[in-house]
């Protein structure tokens, strides 16, 4: 190495980002030092603003501008029905979709034996009492498909299966759309099967 | 989306780095949300220090942080030798061996047609002018072994044919250390063969 403290400084914050690797943030740092000041300027305010203006909703866990996220503090939405998902970025691809109109819970994770991660480390807790609080009709729960995300929707079901008049669904598995049937793995036709909806 | 300005701005800077798509954009800015500020001013400073004050050396294109960088203005560096890489990053692999003691010249690329890449996007003109105005007595190529780093080397090989009392040398291909002959490709293998030297 050269030693060039500022640029040594910059790799080793870069690398701290996750997925980014020693030889990524280099080529990162690179590539900042041949990009226009403004927009390397323009990309160090982003992150400061980020973080001085942006928080994660008291209520739900997903990002808001101030205590509470747009969607808690609109009277347009539905608040009989909550959408549970693992991450603050999975409200993003449930929004995408336009179709949802009401509330979210982030649990900031899911059940995971082997990463250490039990229910305690998640918002469980805060679920139960907003479910309740709000006389919540409806929880879908849209954790990922994956071994720990089936676990988690297994103990979702379990907490609330004593909450008088709460619907719990879960997001349908099947063959994406535009895929095909080939490419698919045994258990999601399986579950294609087995949730066969009427034409 | 939920349209949060300062988020959506955040992401739209992280996805402008390279090999960072929107998705990889969305990690990174919710990464930032959850870490402590204190980490997250330190990139956001760091960044902006970088910009501030580190350049491109004036005469071998690597990294520095007045005009010249350390290795060109280093007395004790043998100023007769010259190590040619793609970018600036292939210096720091070069240095790392500890084993250099000459000096650099980044061409800023390679020579790509299919990227519209021609010599004079490269330093060429510059690295003729080094050479001869520095009594240069030893050009290693260190361009990476692919396709359009062979061809930048064997151009190389051509505009410095015609100085005279000039040794040109490439880095040598053949078997990486550590790993085994039914890993490498046959071209290696031939390079390897072709390049054997005595025990």
């Amino acid at each position: 190495m050269q030693n060039i403290q500022v640029f040594d400084d910059c790799v080793h914050e870069l690398s701290r980002l996750p997925g980014v690797g020693r030889k990524t943030a280099v080529r990162l740092a690179l590539h900042i030092l041949k990009i226009k000041p403004e927009q390397a300027y323009k990309l160090s305010d982003a992150i400061k603003k980020l973080k001085d203006n942006i928080k994660f909703c008291k209520e739900c866990g997903s990002i808001a501008e101030g205590d509470v996220c747009k969607v808690c503090s609109d009277s347009h939405r539905n608040k009989e029905i909550i959408c549970i998902v693992e991450e603050a970025k999975d409200v993003f691809f449930i929004e995408n979709t336009g179709r949802f109109n009401g509330l979210y819970h982030v649990l900031g994770g899911k059940i995971s034996p082997l990463d250490g991660i039990g229910p305690s480390d998640l918002s469980f807790n805060k679920l139960i009492e907003r479910v309740e609080k709000l006389y919540i009709k409806e929880v879908i729960i849209a954790t990922n498909p994956d071994a720990d995300g089936e676990t988690t929707a297994s103990y979702i079901g379990k907490i609330l299966q004593n909450v008088s008049n709460l619907k719990v669904t879960k997001l349908a598995s099947g063959i994406p759309i535009g895929s095909h049937l080939e490419y698919a793995d045994e258990i999601t036709v399986l579950r294609a099967l087995e949730n066969r909806v009427n034409l």
